[in-house]
């Protein structure tokens, strides 16, 4: 319920459009993409910069919590208010006009507020595309306040390597806007401010604007499957490619005998592509790729692939490998994710790791799991080439499920992935409400105190669904 | 002239030979590569990260003030002492103990005191580098305090793209270490405190180990010298090699006549690679290169090189291109600096631009410095891929030098840089002494604060050359 006086206020700055303070309108910002519901106190819609510092330092000054939301398509709770109605959200699905391409510069300069489909369709014709490649289709706001990863990070990185500038409104009573827009690719004249920005959740201000590099457009691409004989040799494969396709490695993604297994039984689009239909303990699909078209003279690039798959059969770490059709190829890597929910009630992780302690973590958690989690099942692919492993848990219906059952479950994953692998509880998804709890478990005390400082001096006021002090 | 007591104490920390403080043996300390000469209280050489927390404390809490210092390899007094005698050094050059290669991650965790030219060396029988190319031979730790970026920035990025770990020493009275060196490459758990202290001169803190991020070593190259019809050609070139060559592209440097001249001229081991000896208005050296050596089937690098180049030359924007031997090609690129040091005074920028402006601007300075700086002459070069620009200044003898002279040529030029064309006055060489005023002058007032609380908050102790607050 918004109060008579907040609502006027507002609604100078954002015109009566501009401010949803209606059960049924707000619904849509109130829910989370898979998980989370909550409650607003009402949503505010700026249309650029001007608007949306106006608004802030409104609610800063009269003490109004903010949650920012961009596409709300995270998996974390970091985009929802939480269930107590008082915080409002601040989207920035109105914030769709400024989009200026600098194609000598090979950037983009665009408002937050932008689908990354929309803004790949309208690069296509410029043979242009950034290139973080997601199953969501996100703003790009909360791809910045994310840091999102995705399947092609191994060869163009995350957001952070792709961001060339940041616009940001803090949450301080001037609602202060902090222009980081340089889009120069070297510039090393002080602290680089726009990191802080940047895989934080929007705690420490909202990017309403952005420069982003752009790569050139794939024109031609080649994928294979890969049996390793074993778990071991995944990474001397992984390593392998990479010295013998250098950047034409664009994904490097593991898939588990159970993941795939469940895909192929649900998913009925799906052809089952394993000689015999027999699938195998593990199964790794790579891609490579460049953005031109076929030239004369030049080998095509699945032969290129089957040159190098030839390569390393003889060393011996493969069981089989077969190019295919790429889509036919993804379209089983996509739908692991949907297969997986069919099982059973999943419990899932996004976790990562130093590469070589991939296998050994999914290892260690097998040989762990009957005994301390009867009836849970480990159902796990990802991004090998980066670390990241998409860890999920499938709880059959015979599991004893006691109410702290997920609790001690997450618990004990996180322990072992934090403690004894040395990895990450939260790859690719942030933090959120979802990981508030392992924030503040796992983080270095110091660490915590920095934060807590840094928030204070960038954006002192209710800002965001995380704490960071 | 060291204090007994602070001699004393720092001895049982460093041991006798950690501490130098006669006038003879700290004079390597106390100057720079190129330009400036300061003096140092005293000198401190810590073995590893626990000697130079327990050094950091003890001079935190007796108001010593310590320059932290690497290869010393830098350009713009960022790691010597200023000349009042009063700043003590603290350098890296003993900590060169741990080196642990993971092989699986594609990574190296080491001490910061390792040289450039060290770790390569041992990486090669591995197939594998840190992918930053340099003209000096830095130590690692001074690498990360600058951000260094290179001729290979286009294909590889600057130092913070291929950082994952750092440790750092905060000049607190407890000498404080900052743990982040997980290694991973993908970890959305909060604030990515690493990108503090890449690139703000060890103001913030000191890096005394990292993970490092490898590539694999190319093992082809090919090269070759465009020339285009018209400075208005660049751009297109560029773009065009971007998309047929995609990643194989590993450097597109820019090289104006005049540097090329002087080059030519006073470094008596080149040839003259040019038709008839005529030396080009401007010539690009662009490189590609892969990480295997050849295969069956697969075209010579050097024809892709030229097929690219035939195609080029299709759309008109070429005045003449061909392939040569790398090794000459760089040696003229590398010639350069050294070159044009013979045409009389220098005075060097090392500016950046969004790439479609390097041009515009280079043109704006020619048509503008006969009137306004007569006897000056422009020799620019630089890493166009990546929009830097080394803009290197001769003064002729006959120029008329009052003692303001060089002050008011940097003003201008600065000004044209960053207030016509929203440049950088410091792509990759950083702050240091040199460029304090520039910090002061061309940084907003809120990001000031902000780095004056930032360091409030970090390293509240007199450390490094910059001053942020």
């Amino acid at each position: 319920m918004i109060d008579a006086r907040h609502k006027a206020a507002l609604g100078e700055i954002l015109g009566d459009s501009g401010i949803v303070a209606n059960a049924a309108d707000m619904a849509v910002y109130e829910n989370g993409a898979r998980y989370d519901q909550g409650r607003a106190a009402f949503v505010l819609r700026p249309r650029d910069t001007v608007q949306a510092s106006a608004c802030v330092a409104y609610c800063v000054r009269e003490g109004i919590a903010l949650v920012p939301q961009s596409g709300n398509t995270g998996l974390v709770s970091g985009s929802t208010p939480d269930g107590d109605g008082s915080q409002a959200v601040l989207s920035l699905d109105r914030m769709t006009q400024g989009f200026e391409l600098d194609i000598d510069n090979r950037s983009l300069r665009l408002d937050a507020g932008f689908r990354l489909s929309d803004v790949n369709a309208r690069l296509e014709q410029e043979g242009l595309f950034f290139p973080i490649d997601l199953g969501a289709d996100p703003r790009v706001g909360g791809m910045l306040a994310t840091n999102t990863g995705g399947s092609r990070f191994l060869r163009y990185g995350d957001v952070r390597r792709n961001v060339l500038g940041v616009k940001v409104v803090l949450a301080d009573e001037q609602g202060t806007v902090l222009d980081l827009m340089s889009g120069l690719r070297k510039n090393n004249t002080g602290v680089d401010w726009k990191q802080l920005f940047i895989g934080t959740s929007g705690a420490f201000g909202i990017v309403t604007e952005c420069v982003l590099n752009l790569e050139p457009l794939p024109r031609q691409v080649s994928t294979a499957y890969l049996v390793p004989r074993n778990g071991s040799d995944v990474m001397p494969l992984l390593r392998a490619m990479e010295e013998r396709l250098g950047a034409y490695l664009s994904a490097f993604e593991g898939m588990s005998k159970n993941a795939v297994s469940a895909a192929l039984s649900h998913v009925p689009s799906l052809k089952n592509p394993f000689q015999g239909g027999n699938i195998p303990h593990y199964v790794i699909l790579a891609e490579i790729s460049r953005s031109w078209t076929p030239r004369d003279g030049e080998q095509p690039l699945d032969a290129v692939l089957e040159t190098v798959l030839a390569d390393l059969w003889q060393d011996g770490a493969l069981a089989d490998a077969f190019v295919g059709p790429a889509h036919e190829m993804w379209a089983l890597r996509h739908a692991l994710s949907e297969g997986v929910k069919h099982l059973g009630r999943l419990i899932a992780f996004d976790l990562s790791f130093r590469r070589g302690d991939i296998m050994a973590f999914c290892d260690h958690m097998k040989a762990e799991m009957p005994a301390r989690f009867p009836g849970v099942t480990i159902c796990d692919f990802g991004h090998i080439g980066d670390g990241g492993v998409h860890f999920n848990l499938v709880v059959d219906k015979s599991a004893s499920l006691d109410k702290d059952f997920e609790y001690r479950l997450r618990d004990w994953v996180f322990a072992v992935a934090v403690e004894k692998f040395h990895g990450s509880f939260s790859a690719e998804h942030g933090i959120g409400r979802k990981n508030q709890s392992y924030y503040d478990r796992y983080t270095q005390q110091k660490n915590k105190d920095l934060a807590v400082g840094l928030k204070r001096l960038t954006s002192p006021g209710r800002l965001g669904a995380v704490r960071f002090g």
